[in-house]
């Protein structure tokens, strides 16, 4: 079965997460919105078609069959038994499944950094306001959750080589991402941690190192980070 | 087996969500950090022992025999199947943990209305950006969340009594808790859109008129709304 993937399509955002599994399992995929003439509309036509009795809230969704799977870690869940990204047992998902929902939650405050105020206005009519927020955020929310994360990683009984187990899942490759985006946004921030990071960047570095993660951040189905995303570097807002 | 739920003692908070669904399911479960001398110790050793393996990021979390469960909606979809309120096949599931997870965004966008800044400092001092993020808020997100549970509930082919299917859920249960907190910190907002919300305040009262609700409701295992938790009334914050 080809999965399709509703997302917009010039950003990373909040997609990244799903491609970053489905690249990993090297299953087949369409990215509908980015695929052609018309992905736009059939992506618009989930959001707004008053014939879709069970609408997502926002993209990404995922289509698996006929059925449509809203939220990325509701999507990540399906996805990881299906391709051997998450632990055979039923107590190791749900330990997954909740550090992806801290994931979840980090996202948000990550993107609030830079829209502090309103999703819907411009980052320049709440630049003040989002100083004061990177600020707390540099100085006390991103160490409290990679603090965390790394943390998890110290204690995992299988070693620090993956979040949860001795195998790879999903929650692996999203950490990945966010050591990408951070190391992005924020350059000094993260440049000026690097120890007390090391297993995630370690960690980081051989997710990127993986076959078809490598060959998926070479190729053009990989977008560029930039000023539209989540993760967007001003270096007003940096260390 | 009785559950232990951890969570913070003088506040509903996000520990609500998984209380009514405990209260509708009528298990037994203590609420440890309420439940006498040593609950607060106890709930601190789970996120600070060094000898936890897998330590929550934070409250609420639940103990399930020896099995730890953090993050709401992933405690909800534990509880949902082993107690009767979530759906009995995988697709209505899903369905159902995909919008507890709308939930989940949507209640970190209510407590950012009064801490727009930064969660550690007080409200006294991101009182101005609270009043522009609330303002926005109250134009937009909350209409914009809020419709979309009201279009789910007019779309269930099942009925527009339910979120999900023609049986309570725990989804039900959290649209009882969001009309409940938003009433308490908007009031005149939600007074001003009755009309545009008449399923989900027609399913808000029903929730509070199921006889283990209501009696949950009367009973001093209900905590009053205060400023301390999520959902806070500020009258210049409303319309």
């Amino acid at each position: 079965m080809k999965y399709q993937l509703f997302y917009w399509p010039t950003i990373q955002g909040r997609g990244e997460f799903v491609r970053l599994a489905m690249e990993e399992a090297g299953c087949p995929y369409e990215d509908v919105a980015r695929a052609g003439k018309g992905g736009m509309g059939a992506l618009m036509k989930y959001l707004e078609s008053r014939s879709v009795a069970r609408p997502p809230f926002a993209p990404p969704f995922l289509k698996a069959g006929r059925q449509v799977i809203g939220q990325v870690a509701n999507i990540l869940q399906f996805l990881g038994p299906r391709h051997e990204l998450a632990p055979k047992d039923e107590t190791g998902r749900i330990w997954t499944h909740e550090l992806q929902l801290t994931v979840t939650d980090f996202v948000a405050e990550i993107h609030d950094t830079h829209h502090p105020v309103a999703s819907g206005l411009y980052y320049e009519d709440q630049k003040k306001e989002a100083r004061r927020r990177s600020a707390d955020f540099l100085d006390n929310r991103l160490p409290k959750f990679l603090g965390y994360f790394e943390r998890v990683l110290s204690r995992n009984p299988r070693g620090d080589r993956h979040m949860v187990g001795a195998r790879l899942t999903y929650v692996d490759l999203s950490m990945f991402q966010l050591i990408a985006g951070l190391t992005y946004a924020f350059p000094r921030a993260m440049a000026n941690s690097t120890r007390q990071y090391r297993r995630l960047l370690a960690l980081h570095g051989r997710v990127g190192e993986r076959p078809r993660i490598a060959a998926y951040l070479a190729s053009p189905r990989r977008l560029a980070f930039n000023n539209q995303g989540i993760f967007r570097h001003y270096p007003e807002l940096d260390a």
